[in-house]
Parts: C-alpha cells; structure tokens; sequence
C-alpha cells in the first residue's frame, strides 16, 4: 500500500461531504472517487474537493483497485449491504452511524473484517469530541469515583431521517458516548418508551433505559419532536460530576467537585433514618481539544490503516451500540418491557472497572 | 363558622412555617395553634407569626375546637393517620405532598371527607403556579393542538428526605404537574426506573413513564443526585409546544410556534418514505401571574372553606398522583415492568380532551 | 453590462473567500479574478470556488475589462486607495468596514463614485442580518415608541487587527448597526475612552458614546481582551425594549413589552417627588430571516448594479460610520473630551422621527 | 458598654428590615428601638422582630442611652444629617449607600467620627459577598497578574428611587465594588454620560468611566430603563480574567486562565506590526462562601465595636465612594468632561499594588 490512504465515497448528502472534505485535506490521503444516487451530487462535491472521479454506481467504488478504504455514508439500511461487499473486496470500511439496522448484520461485518483482515470503523463521531474524550479520561482516572448513572439528551425539532426512526438515528450518538465513557460496555438490561405522533409510522420521540449490573443506569432522551434543541450529557459518580452541555458556545463541559455521603442511622428511633452529608467544591470547565472531531476521526482511521491499529470506534463498538439500538426498538415496540442483554465473545460483558468493591459488594448483597 | 378560617398546623420543619406565614397574613384567615415534634421549634414559629399556642401534641391541634382546617405537614409517612384523624374531627385538611404514601390510605381519606363534609386540599404548590396555570389554559383552549408528550426533568443535589424516596419526594411535583395540564387524568400505564446510590437504601435517582392511552407518553426524571439544579417541563403539541424553565429568573415559560407535518409518501419507490414539513414561527414569553405559589393555593382553600366550592388540587388529585407514584414505586422496585392502571369511581380515566378524532382513530387502528 | 455580474477581489485571508464564495454561488454573478499578496492563497480559494484568474497585482483587477464590481477586502488602510483607483477605472466597489481610515478618503471615494456613475457599497455585514432588520423595522414603525438609548457590546478575547485599533476594527459593526437602526443618522456629538493593555500600542479596550440632540444616547463597548464573548444590543423605548443576543443560537432578538411612564408628583409636600408607574408585559422572540447576513448583502448588490437602486450601506452610511469612528479615536487620544459632529450635505442631520413632538419640547426646555 | 450590641434603626423601609432582621438575630446584638415616618411601619417590624420600642422620631433613637449603634436605613439625602447627629452623640454609625450626597457631608462625618472615637460603617453591601471577596484575593495574591480594566453592569426595569438619580442610587454598588476589588484606591479622573428618560427630572441610566493613572480603567454602566436584569463585572488582568454575573443561580464567579501576549514585530516592513499571542486554559468556578452579605456585615460591624478594628466598608470607602460620584454626577451634567480627583489625606491616591513595575514604566514613558 501506498503511503497515502485512497478513499472512496459512497453517499454525498448532508454527512457524506463533511467526510470527504477530511480525507481530501489531510497530507496522508486523497478521494479518488465518490458516488451518489444522483450524479449532479457526486458531481458537485467532486468539483469541490478536487476529486478525480464521480459515479452512480456503488461498486465502481467498491472494486477500485486505488481504493484503500471505503466510505459508507449512505441511508441507514443500506450500510449492511454495501459494508459487506466493500470487506470482501478487501477494503477498510468507515461506515457512518448506525454502523447496521439489525445485530445480526453487524455481527457478520465484525466477522468478516477479521477474516480478510480489514479494519472497520463506525463514525460515533462525539467520541472523538475533546469534551467526550476527557469524560472517558475522568472516569478512568477514577476522578469520578463509583459512578452512579450517566443521563443523555438530545431533542430538537426534526430532522426526520427517511429510514429509520429516532431510536436508530439520534440513539447512536449517546449509546456510543455512553459506551466509550463507562469504557466499552455491554448492558446487562435495556428498555425503551418511544411513541410516534404528528402522523408519522416511525418513533419519534424515544427514552432508553440501559443498566449496568444491578445499580449503574444509563438514560437516553432522544426527540425529533422538542421545540428547543438540548443536547447534554450528565454523569454522576461519588466523587465527582460531569455536565456537558453541547449547546454552550464555549466551557462545554463542567466538572463538579460534588457529592453526598450517607450513612445509616444507627439510632434506632429513627426507623427510616439516614444520616446525609453534602460535599460541594469548585466548579471547573477545563479547556478541551477543540479540532473537528471528524478531523480527528479521520486521521485515526489514516493511521490505523497505515500504521496498524484499531480505531476507538471499531466493529467492536459499533456492534455492542447496534445491540443495545435493538434491545430498546424491540422493547419499544413490545410494551416496554425490558430486554436483557447477554455476553458473547463479540461483545464481553466488561466490568465497569471504576465501580469500587465496596460498590459491588452492597450491590450483591441485595 | 365565622368568616375567618382558623387553621391549626401539625409540622414546623421546612414547609410549615410557608403555609403559617400565608395563613397568618391572610384577611380572613389566622392561625390558632402550632404543633411541632420539638416544641422550640413550634414556639419560635409561634413568635415570628404571632401564633397564641404551641405544642407537641398533634391531638390537641386535631381536637381543638377553635381549629377549622388542619394542616399535615409532617413527614409523607404520618400524613395518612394525622390526615384521617383530623377529618374524623370534623375538620378540613390540607396535606402536604404527597397526599400519603399508599392508595389504600389516599382512598381512605377520600371517602372518608365525602362522609364528614369537609374539603381535602394537597399541597400542590407548583399547579398554582402562573406558569403552570397558563400551561394549562393553553392546553386545555386547544392551542397547543393535539398533545403528544410532556417531558419533566427536577433534578439537584439533595436534599435527601428521611423518610420516602425521590420518586415519592420529587415525583408528585411533576406528576401533579402533568395531570393538572392534561386535565385532570390518570395514565393507563405507569413504569418506573430506579437506583439507590451512595450508600443510601433508598432510590435516590428515578425515571417514571406514564402512557395515557395507545401514544400519549409523560416522562420525568427526578434525581438528588445531580450537580446542577434544573427544573424543566416541556410539552409537544401539534401546533404548539412549551418549555417551561423554572430555573429562569424570568420569561420562565416559552410558547414556541412550531410543529412538524408528516404525511406518508405515496412513491411507491420510496419504501420509507414521509413527506416532512417544519414549521417555524415566533416564540412567546407570556406574562404569568407572579403572586407567590402558597398565597394563591392558600387564598383558594380559604375560599373553598368559605363559599363552598373544590380545590384545584383536591383529594381527588392527592388520589391520582398516589396513584400513579405507588405503580411507578412498585415498577421500580420490580425490574421496571410497566404496571397497568385501571379506572375506578374515584379516579375515572379521563379522555384527553385535546386529542382530536383523527389522532384517536390512528391510535386504534394501529 | 451583461446580465451577470462579474466580480473582481482583492484580498483572500479571513473574510474575503466568504465574499467570494457568495458571489460565486449566486446565479447572476460570478468571480473572474482573485487577487492576494501571497499567490498561493489567492491561487487555492480561485481553485475552491473555480475563480480562472488569480494574481498578486490589485492593478489587474482594478482594470480588467471584464471585471464590473471590485470588492475590497483588504487590510483597511488599503482600502481607500484600492477603492479610488477602481472608481476611477469605473468600476463599482464593495469595500469591507471600515470604509476607509479617514473621514477626507471617505469622502473623497463619495464624491468620486457620484462623479464617475458607480456604487459605493460598504459590508456592514449587521445591518443584512435577519436581527438587525428586525430592530429597523419596529423602530421605524413606532412599535417601540420614543428610542431612549441603544447600547451596544462586542467583546471577546482577540482576534488583534495588524493595522488598526479596536474602536476601528470591532467599532464599525456597532456604530453601523445603531445608525441603521434609528434610521441613518449622525450623533451630534461623540466621545470616548480608550485603553491600550497588555504591551500593545493601539487601544484594545474602547467605550464610545454618541448624543443625538439633548437625550438620545447610544454606547458602545468593544473589547479585544475580554474572556467571554458577549454581542448583545439593548435598545430602549417608550412602549417596547429589545435585546438582541447574537450569542444565543435561537432566539436571538426579544423584544419585552415593557415600560415606565413617570409624571412629576404635585405635591408640595414631596420636593423630589415623582409619580413612577411600570408596565410589564410579554416577551416575544419574533421569527427572523435566518439567510446568510452576507448572501443578503450580496444579492441587494447585484440587484443595485443589475437594476439601478442604493444599497443598504452605501457609501453615506459607509461615511456616517467613519465619520463616528474618527471622532472616536480622535476622543480616545485627547483625554475622552466630546468631539461635535456639524452635518453636512454629505451627511445631514436626520432627526430621529421616531422622537416624539412632546419628547423634543421636554429636552429643548431644559 | 455590655457585651450586647444595641442597635437603633432609623428607617423601616425596604432595606431597613433586613437590617433589623440581622442585628436582631445575631447572638452578640439587640435591637432596642425603631423608627419609621410611618408609626404603624415601625411598629408592625418592630412587632416581627421583637423590637421593645418604636418611633417616629429619629432623636428618640439618636438620644437613647441604651442605644450603641444607629443605622441610618432612610432616603440618601437625609444620611448626612440623621449620622451627624447620631455621631455627635457618640454613636456608632451604619449608614446605607450612599453614605451621604456630597464630598461636603462625607469629609464632615468622617473628621467628626474621629474626633468622637467612634465607627462609622457604609453598607457597601455587595464587598460582604463572597464573589466579591473572593475577586479582591484574586486581585491582591496576584494571581490575576496586571489589572487592565474593570467593567460593570447593573440593569434592569426599576426602581425608581423618589430622591435621587440612577448614579447615586445604583452606582454606588459598582464603585464600591471596584474600589474594593481594587484595594480601596480613588481614580484620578472620572467622567460620565447620563440621560433622564420617560419624563424624569433625574438621570435613569448612566455611564461612569473612571481611570486609575494613565492606562487602567473602570467602566460602569447603571440603567433603571432596560428590559433585562443584568449585573455583571468582569476584570480583565494580565494573567488571568474573571466574570462575576450575579444574575446566575451557581457559579457566579468564573476565572478565566486566557490572556493575550503582545510584542512589537521588529520587521521594518511590517510598519504597524505586532505579534500577537493567545492562551487559552481552564475556566474555575471557585466555591464561594455563600453567607448572606448582610450578616457577613452586620457580623463584622459588631466585631469591630465590640474589640475594635475597622470595617471593611469604613468611613474612608464611603467618602472615596461618594467623591467618585460626585464627580460623576458633575460630569454628566456638564457635557460629559472628565473630572480630575486629586488626593488628600482622607483619601489618599494609593497606587494600585498588582501594576507592575513594567506596565508604570511603559505607561510614564508614554
């Protein structure tokens, strides 16, 4: 392989050209060709990039011999199809958010990439955000303490994906932000509420419910349907806590020296007693990575590609997010209830390393 | 009775002397006798308010015969016993929240003031809210159009009761909330999400779902154990939609014009396909009525107790909201299974008035 | 001409390739030569928006026969010769703020242009914003009553200007916005107050003030070497008061419906005394125009050239401004001392119309 | 005299209660005597707070025996007399802001309080809050580096004060709070532009510009007439900024680690030449002491007359207060030309002790 990393593009809508634009400014890489259903599209951004060739058909990207890696930025239920051929052509695949519709193709993609040894990367692009890296940071470090639970939102009016509904299209975002924090993470347990109004077929307003063992909860609101666009983030832990708020224009994310203590009561008049105390510090907005994330993004999935590597967000990632999208559709459609999730070799259940013994130990004496 | 409403207060922790102080400094009201656990407590209160007796016995408030309405506020697990003596006295009541901690107990206490003729009022306080009141009027004046959701998040450190949990200490403010915007309802389906953090045996962090019927959804977060305070319902109409920011020092309630418009999309190429259309219009902060919550609630049991008539948040009201915290309470506590509520004389389900034909029978052809 | 308008541009660093991309994209126009003193830079923004020519020598797109708008978007104590040497070559000029360094070059390019049958436009980029208009628009039709003040902030830390002070770089935006917005008008007097930090020679901290007659004053803070951005406007009236947030990503303009109305107290009792009544009602966040500020701007330009008409900014507004900002500056060096401005018949003296008959006759009798 | 503070209040009005209130439920104090123009005002918080005696006439408490301390809590222009008089009589004194309505009155309070041996306090009420404090230490350790500027805003609809104008009744919190930050320091200029709106006889909004020595400045902009409620100080230093915004729920106070580094470029061909350089760290939110400001002051003034010491709002900060608004008010009603103050031995012109000796070198060598 060369030292530069050839890309082609399939899908040249609203995301597709963000990509591109990385790929063709970046000193390890060009775009040799892009695609999109229509012409004048692929046409358009081609001119604007500088990129040599443009067409409609998929597999004229797919089968380029100067394609290194493969670009899948197309409507969601397509990302399967046009993955697996890219993989077996022997391409490195990015396939945008979500990576698939169904667990079972994303188990496939996983297998596959390991067998013609290809990389595949899924664009969970706010996990290559400064603010979401330096939460994953503070909850390794064990800044954070135990952490209680990580709560998500992420409302606006619209924009109403063609596909899928909210659960598949905003749900990624904070599945994956939740996943990378707690440390790439399979719940034991998801369910979810989602309605669909203003005449619509698809959900779209959602709540995800994820557990994490018996006392970790991790909650999604996602929403087509708010008149006012919140996207944030709290995590909570024992000893610190996080609010990243995406909407500030500047100190995106605070970090609270806060907490509570309690301690039974011993006094046995007081039957219910419980003896609290409040611990409240500084406030501190600490000054975070500003480049693009997708720069970032791109020019990790560079490196991988020619140094060796896995990206942060892999087929690994993508898979443990695509289960958890799936669980909380089914739970959805199905009444609510909730669905339990299980291990497998693709997807471990790893321990959340930063909850303490302690934390365990109360939690199974239950 | 004369035309002055003597009330008798049991309870002079936080909440109490609020009410002391609105009923001592109303025209037609005063306040005869204090009752609190610690008599200093109850003495100090007496002082400030001029109030001519204090005590530690709750009997000689209920028992008094200068005390037309007594007011339970004591920890939500004496409200039952307190409430259910004081009404067999032949007195009014007004609890605080919640109106008691079980159903059982809240139909108690509502049969037995239908018996004895006296009122029941709940503590209410944020349905008299002007914000509040005014969420109401333009639900219920088909403003908002069809309503598809209520979102309500009450979260901040602390502080932790000594006796219930956050689902029962917070839920039935943003639970009281919603029923009195939705017109007085009960959901037919309620199911909760729980944890008990920090060492404490007692929830501390909660996700409560309400349906009422196939596709209206309430949801609210309530949480003592998050960093910063926020305190935001926003409700999702089809014509309208609201935010309602108590946390503001003013505009607290935002009126946005905006909708969405799907209609399906008859190509039959497009598999997936919906025709959206956004709508964008002004947003309008109105003018609410700024009196202090307590004074309005205070003055309209007043008025009740006077001239006859029924509070807004009657016993009725403490009824549907127990209702609906005990299902979210046992869904908490029983792996988040939605629990089903069913209608009863007391509690009728309430059609909602603001959802029209159309969205009706979208609903039950599903 | 032909009916496309051919465009000529001098400068490509920060904000000339927005001008460019504007002008390329819009289908009556088009950009012909780019011209920039690194070749490399005006070489890759010609490739970007496929710009045929691109050069280092200003006199090449001063007399290209092909060219029929200069647009001026360079360091600004070029901008007045450039901006001669086109008019001269009859060439209409796009000249970004400020106009030009001196009030004598403003002039000059004003009696120039009139002589030589061209349009002098000058990018005051505000003024085109869907906000701005907004504030014009109630002003002018009286729905804010008497205009009492208009205060203006514009602070952030950098970005530093080569060649000029703060008052001249940031000063423009603001001092244009108010006189667009109290309908093209000089202040009969101005002041300021400058201060020059952290080693630099020229002021990075300014506070302009300009009179218009006895009463009506407008301020403004801009500020290099302040931690938080702030771009906020507040203009006071009689009947209704606006704050206009630039910071805010929606609702960017409220106006409240609020006010004073005070009438001397008679009795003789009370010396000072004075009868103050205030008026509190909505807020609204009016829907805006969010096109591009700088597609609005370029489009009246084209329109202007295609079809005859004045722009927005043209060249008296271009020179109203910098005949505030030379006055400024000018205060600023000589200990903060008033400067007053006469009219003249470049730059009469509007009264404000929106000034009240009985507002006149309180002010001159004092 | 006992070790009971006994306090005398002159004035039942809006601020005078909180007063009383503090005094009266402080463990070393007593309120023995109120006083009110409205005897039922006096009696009715006479009556709240448990106060023996209540007056109409000030000598009652002025004379009193049993009375240590007077606080003058009345319209400003009647400070100077009521304090003279309570002074005379060997009285402590606190007096609200502003401590009197002349340079004349202040000079004579102050000498005379030295001759009596007695305390003379001004409720510069915000330097008792902890963001204050917190930016004083900020401002003195160092940590701020050289102090550029400090610039504060306090806004909003009202209200209206019956006997003076918005400098010498807002104004006063803004200049004590600049003079304290700045370690007690009087400016060697002051001037202001002021404008009396809506049918006032007196200024409702105000700009007052003060400069310390040739570069440093201070900027406050008072404003009984906007739409919006904003207080917000910002000082900007050489190493560090901060923004106080008291209108914030928490986090008031945010300290900013930016800064701009400034060096002449020495290249001959760059004629106006710098190079700038940005730094861009953390954001703090300090924990802030959040005590009332009140009983921080109340505190303090019994401390001092108890065992000695001086307030921190002493005598000396509120003529150094009083003689910059003076010159303010002087300014703005004579066409806004600057005031020189010189230094005597009341209010000597301390330099300010965080400006380096290069910034004083640079600066002389102007």
């Amino acid at each position: 392989m060369s030292r530069i990393v050839r890309a082609g593009v399939i899908g040249c809508g609203y995301w597709g050209p963000n990509l591109i634009r990385n790929f063709a400014h970046h000193d390890e890489a060009s775009v040799v060709v892009v695609c999109d259903a229509v012409l004048e599209r692929a046409q358009r951004v081609a001119g604007m990039y500088g990129v040599a060739r443009a067409t409609t058909d998929p597999a004229e990207v797919i089968s380029a011999p100067d394609v290194d890696v493969v670009i899948v930025a197309t409507p969601a239920r397509t990302h399967a199809a046009l993955a697996k051929a890219a993989i077996e052509a022997g391409k490195h695949v990015l396939i945008m958010k979500p990576m698939t519709t169904s667990v079972e193709d994303a188990e496939e993609l996983v297998d596959l990439a390991e067998q013609h040894g290809v990389i595949v990367a899924v664009d969970h692009t706010f996990v290559y955000t400064g603010a979401v890296r330096m939460m994953r940071q503070l909850v390794e470090s064990g800044a954070l303490g135990e952490i209680f639970y990580v709560d998500s939102v992420r409302i606006n009016l619209g924009v109403f994906q063609s596909d899928v509904n909210v659960i598949w299209d905003l749900g990624p975002h904070d599945v994956s932000i939740i996943d990378y924090v707690l440390g790439g993470i399979l719940p034991t347990q998801v369910s979810a509420v989602g309605a669909a109004h203003a005449g619509s077929r698809r959900e779209n307003i959602a709540y995800l419910t994820m557990r994490y063992g018996p006392n970790v909860v991790g909650h999604v609101h996602v929403n087509w349907l708010a008149p006012a666009k919140i996207r944030r983030t709290i995590v909570g832990g024992s000893k610190q806590m996080i609010v990243y708020d995406d909407m500030q224009p500047s100190e995106k994310l605070l970090i609270y020296d806060k907490g509570v203590t309690i301690a039974p009561d011993d006094d046995p008049e007081k039957v219910y007693g419980e003896l609290v105390s409040y611990r409240s510090g500084d406030v501190l907005a600490p000054r975070l990575d500003d480049r693009e994330a997708l720069s970032v993004e791109v020019d990790e999935i560079i490196r991988c590609i020619l140094d060796g590597g896995t990206p942060t967000a892999d087929g690994a990632a993508g898979l443990r997010t695509v289960r958890v999208l799936e669980a909380a559709a089914r739970s959805a459609r199905d009444g609510s209830h909730p669905v339990e999730l299980d291990a497998d070799h693709r997807t471990p259940m790893t321990p959340l390393r930063i909850v303490s013994e302690s934390e365990t130990r109360t939690a199974s004496a239950k």
